[in-house]
C-alpha cells in the first residue's frame, strides 16, 4: 500500500491533437477519507473517445474536467477504507473516477458491482458497463430495429460497434460494418457474425454501400438504420444511402473530437428527401435503466449469442499513450480499451 | 380561347444558378382531350423552392421533370373540356400541372376545389394548399410543440414560415423568426405576431439567438424547436443554440438548391450532446390527411388568429423571372408567390 497517489493531471485544455502537452503524470499524497467518504483503489480505468470532449472548456453534457485536478474516466475499483455507511473494505464499486490510483467517493457517486461466477471483472467495464448499455439502448430504443432491416455500423470493430452489430443480428437485421483495414473487416465477419464489412481505408464507402444495400424502388437507399460513431466523410457516405424513413442513431463523432478547424458537417439533403431522422443520444440518460440492459446482455453472453473483446493494458503510466491510440485511424486495438491500474485486481 | 398552349419547356438540367438557360418559353398546339381525360386551363401556378430540385436528374422524392416537356408546378385551374367521368366544364381542380396554359389530367391526378364564400381562390394555392398543409403537419406532427416552448423559424417571412410562426403562437409557444432585412423583421412582428425577429443580413444569428433564447441551466441552448427552411450558415447558427431534446423540423434547404459545389453541412455535435433530433418531412406524405389541416387552418382564418399573404404576379411569360426571385437572398416578395396564368380567373 503506497502513501502516494500517482495520477494524470489536466494542466491545459487541448487544441487539436496536442493532448500530450495537456496532461502531466505526477505523484500526489494519497487522499485521506473524511466522514461519509470511501477511498477506492482503481482496478480498471475505461478509456473512451468521449473523454476527449470532457477536456474541453465548452458546454457539454458534463462539466469540463477542472484544470489542476486528475483527468476523469469510468473506473471499477476496490474500497480500501470507508467512513461511508454501507461500504466496507473489499467492496467493488464503479463510478467516474480519476486517471489515478486512488479516488475519494461518496456513496451517491458509485454503483455497487456484484461479481458473477464465470464473468471476469473487466466485463463490468465493457459489455456490462457503459459500452454495452450504450449499444443496447442506442440500437433498441433509438433505432427501433425490425427484423429484415439493414443496419450499418461505423467503427464496427470498436467496443460499442461490435456489440451493436451482434444485437442487430439477434434482432434479425442484416448487418454491415465499416472498419479500417482488411484484418478488422475479416474479424467483423468471423468473430462477430456481421453479414458484410467495408474497409474504409481501401474501399469507397458510398459505392460499396450502394452495392451491398442497393437503392430501392421507392427512391430511397437501402440503409434502414445507421449507428453513427465517427461522423465526417464516412457519415456522409452512409447518409447518402439512407432508406426512406431511415434512422441515424447518433452515438459519437470521433472523427471530429480532435478537430482544430470547422468540420465538414453532414449534408441533410437525403435526410429531407427520404423523411429520415437523426437522433442524438447519450448513455447517461439510460443509466437508471441499466439493469434491463445488463440482464439482456448477460443472457446473450451465456447463450453464446454475444461475444465481446477487451484490450487490457497494464500500468497507470501508460494511460496517456493508450488513450491516444483510440484516435489513430484504424488504431491497433479491438474491443473495449482499458488500463489495469491495480495489478492485484482480478 | 386560344388554339395554342404557351408553356415553359425544360430543355437542359440546371447546374448552379443557370436556370435561365434551361427553360424555353414556347408555343405548342393546345392538347386534345382523349377518353378518360380532362383539359384544364391553368388559373394559378404555384412557385416553390422545391421546384428547383425537380429539375435535377437525381433521385428525389419525385421523378425528375422530363427534358423536352413543360416544367411542373402546383396549379389550380378550370376544366375547359372533359371526357372524364364526374368532371364537367367549369369545375375547379388542383394538381401538379405544367408551367403552361393548359394541361391534360385524369381524375386520379387532381383534387376537386370547392370554393367557399369569402375565401379567394388563391387561398387554395397558399394557406389552404400545400403551403399551409406543410406548415400545419410539419409543426404539429414533427415538432410536437408544447406551450411555453421556444420555436425558431427560418425564412420566416416566407409563405410556409409565416404560417408556422402563427400556428406556434396559437399553440402557446414563444416564436422567433429569422428573415432578411429590417423591413421583413418588422413585418414578422406587426403582421404575424412573432415575439422576436432576427435580421440575418445585419445581425449575427447565433449571437442574437443566444440573447433571445439564452442557454439553460441544464447545459442546453434555449431553442426547443427549429423549423428549418434554409440550411447552411443559418441552420448551423440555430442548431448551435438547440435545447436539450430539441427538435429540428427539416422542411427545406433553400440555400443549397442552387449549389454547384459541396455544401457546408450541419455540425452534429450539439445534436449529439443535447440528445436532439433532426427529422425530414415532406408534405406529400400528409396529403391524405389534408382535410384535417384545411379544417383547422380555415377555422383560424375565420377567427382572425391566422393571416396570410399572397403575392400574385400576372402573365405566364413572367414565370421564370418570378421563380428566380424566390432564390434572391431576402428577395422582394412576402407570402406565397404565384403566377396568375388565366387573367379571367377569380
Amino acid at each position: 500500500m503506497s502513501a502516494t497517489n500517482k495520477q494524470w493531471t489536466l494542466i491545459r485544455r487541448p487544441v487539436g491533437d496536442d493532448v500530450d502537452a495537456c496532461l502531466r503524470f505526477e505523484e500526489k499524497p494519497k487522499p485521506v477519507v473524511q466522514p461519509g467518504q470511501m477511498l477506492v483503489r482503481t482496478g480498471y480505468l475505461s478509456l473512451d473517445p468521449a473523454n476527449r470532449l470532457w477536456m474541453k472548456d465548452e458546454p457539454s453534457y458534463m462539466p469540463p474536467v477542472p484544470l489542476g485536478g486528475p483527468m476523469y474516466g469510468g473506473i471499477i475499483g476496490t474500497v480500501e477504507a470507508s467512513a461511508a455507511e454501507g461500504f466496507a473494505p473489499g467492496d467493488l464499486v464503479t463510478g467516474l473516477g480519476g486517471w489515478a490510483e486512488y479516488h475519494l467517493f461518496t456513496p451517491a457517486e458509485v454503483g455497487r458491482v456484484t461479481p458473477v461466477a464465470g464473468v471476469p471483472l473487466s466485463a463490468w467495464m465493457s459489455v456490462l458497463g457503459a459500452t454495452g448499455i450504450t449499444a443496447y439502448f442506442g440500437l433498441l430504443e433509438v433505432g427501433k430495429p425490425q427484423a429484415g432491416e439493414t443496419l450499418v455500423v461505423s467503427a464496427a470493430a470498436g467496443a460499442v460497434g461490435s456489440i451493436v452489430g451482434q444485437i442487430g443480428k439477434i434482432m434479425g437485421c442484416r448487418v454491415i460494418g465499416i472498419a479500417g483495414g482488411a484484418e478488422k473487416c475479416r474479424y467483423l465477419k468471423t468473430r462477430f457474425g456481421f453479414d458484410e464489412a467495408i474497409d474504409y481505408k481501401n474501399e469507397d464507402v458510398a459505392a460499396r454501400l450502394a452495392q451491398l444495400a442497393p437503392p430501392r424502388a421507392d427512391g430511397g437507399g437501402g440503409v434502414d438504420m445507421y449507428f453513427e460513431n465517427v461522423g465526417g466523410e464516412i457519415g456522409n457516405a452512409v447518409i447518402e444511402n439512407i432508406a426512406l424513413r431511415g434512422r441515424v442513431m447518433l452515438c459519437g463523432l470521433i472523427s471530429q473530437y480532435n478537430a482544430r478547424e470547422r468540420v465538414q458537417g453532414v449534408d441533410l439533403t437525403k435526410i429531407l428527401m427520404r423523411r429520415a431522422t437523426i437522433e442524438g443520444f447519450l448513455v447517461l440518460d439510460y443509466f437508471p435503466r441499466a439493469a434491463e440492459a445488463v440482464s439482456a446482455l448477460s443472457g446473450w453472453i451465456r447463450s453464446g449469442q454475444l461475444v465481446y473483446d477487451v484490450d487490457v493494458r497494464d500500468g497507470i503510466e501508460n494511460t496517456l499513450s493508450v488513450f491516444q491510440s483510440l484516435f489513430a485511424p484504424g488504431g491497433g486495438h479491438t474491443g473495449k480499451l482499458m488500463v489495469r491500474i491495480d495489478p492485484g485486481v482480478a
